[in-house]
């Protein structure tokens, strides 16, 4: 069955050749998903790149690649997948759609104004790191993760078909949700974790002058929770501008708990103290 | 030159043998920095652990092993550093005496009181997982990280050339600073991260309700900075409250930052927002 699904759409357009879409076009051809991978980037080293560590097969315009392609990935930071799906979907016939995502409420919105949007599926693989470009993509980036497919009432079904025969090849486990629970959970789960890092990341930077000893005593947890923070920008503005009500719920209430360790501290208040640490371990008993 | 050293230090009493102290057993064993490893250890199942897993040779209640030793080494939390530390150091004679916790001025302080200060050397190995107890020691915890010696001027010379030497041989490279820098540092770069992860941990646990949702989409960034959060209570609190100044003013610092990010998300001020991130990147420069 899925066999026959990737014989019959032998060709790719990766819209954006970065760590995601490097890292999917590195998974298409090594479980011979597709033929042929077109790759599209607006950034000519980028695309250069992609070329030169093979992630794709050659280069085209937007517009030239479309046309060629039976699958359309679109791999962008997500204000430039809104800027670009109605222009795809307007010019697509059988091809099929998909993003990857890391909000999709806006997206699903935009898609359900176009007339095509039954070629469109709204996707989110749970997978990333702190890294970017095309040099960053790994084959296994996706092996063993979840990935979330938002409102798959709205696609049509050969396109859900392939989307689903596609995620479980390159061994990823699925999730289905409507675009607005998958935006609230994504808050907790994943956005929420860099604006802390970020915001740790400037703590440090702010108070502590001797970069020095932060590079040699480092060693210790601070690498991993601060590791986030060298995240791009110009991925993740978007992503807390879009998904910024849900950003702001989970961001209050953590200001709160951080405020309940302060107060803690002040008033030397070991039994509290101690009781939200407990509190906190439960976090073992899920992840 | 070590060699010589090792060879007159042959038998160790390790207080303490859970993921430091037996980590520290192993490396001592593994580099024959000691003939004889003699446990301590309030828990009878630690202690049992540790000689099952061949972390000690013996075990000895705290009296005897100390009159049997020539190096003591504190692996226990920091309140029972400072509990243990004169009772040990009105015992010892010519034996070396050193604790690896991870707040240093009360402790530098309590020993500064003692008559034999001289056999004291105060030392933070910075390493630590979230796991405890003698099943989650590792041979090589230590390799490549960094150890502070704190107000080496008060330790005797052959005290401290003996631990010099050792975290040497076991590939860890030494700074040195006085206690109370080091109380500054640390909070920056590990007791911070420790106290933003307990509070994610609680922020998730207090408003996510699908605990399976947060099961299956946190293979992003979530992981790495709640990881910590599954830290043991125990030994944690008595570093906050004994470095409770510290960790206040970097706490403050970082409800501050957080405060720029919520007021840019509520006032939709992407400029700022991207600013922050930007400014949060530099820290690639320096870990």
């Amino acid at each position: 069955m899925s066999e026959e699904i990737f014989k019959s759409r032998p060709t790719a357009a990766l819209i954006g050749l970065g760590l995601i879409g490097g890292s999917m076009a590195l998974a298409w051809k090594k479980h011979n998903i597709v033929q042929h991978c077109i790759g599209v980037d607006e950034n000519p080293d980028h695309a250069k790149q992609a070329l030169e560590l093979n992630l794709v097969d050659e280069i085209l315009p937007l517009e030239e690649a479309i046309n060629k392609a039976d699958i359309i990935l679109l791999a962008v930071p997500v204000q430039v997948v809104a800027a670009l799906l109605p222009i795809i979907l307007a010019q697509v016939k059988n091809q099929i759609v998909l993003d990857v995502g890391s909000t999709k409420a806006n997206i699903s919105h935009i898609a359900s104004l176009q007339e095509n949007r039954g070629r469109f599926v709204a996707t989110h693989p749970m997978w990333g790191t702190e890294h970017t470009g095309p040099a960053a993509a790994t084959v296994y980036a996706f092996t063993d993760k979840a990935v979330v497919l938002c409102n798959t009432g709205s696609s049509d079904k050969d396109a859900l078909l392939w989307t689903r025969a596609m995620y479980q090849t390159i061994g990823m486990h699925i999730l289905e949700m409507e675009s607005k629970a998958h935006d609230l959970h994504a808050a907790y789960v994943s956005h929420i974790s860099h604006i802390t890092s970020f915001a740790l990341a400037n703590t440090v930077l702010e108070k502590e002058r001797e970069e020095s000893t932060i590079f040699e005593m480092s060693s210790g947890g601070f690498e991993s929770t601060v590791r986030l923070a060298k995240s791009n920008p110009s991925m993740w503005l978007p992503i807390f501008m879009q998904n910024r009500e849900n950003v702001l719920d989970v961001l209050n209430e953590h200001i709160t708990q951080l405020k309940k360790f302060k107060s803690c501290l002040e008033k030397e208040n070991a039994e509290y103290l101690q009781e939200l640490m407990v509190s906190a371990n439960r976090i073992r008993e899920i992840i």
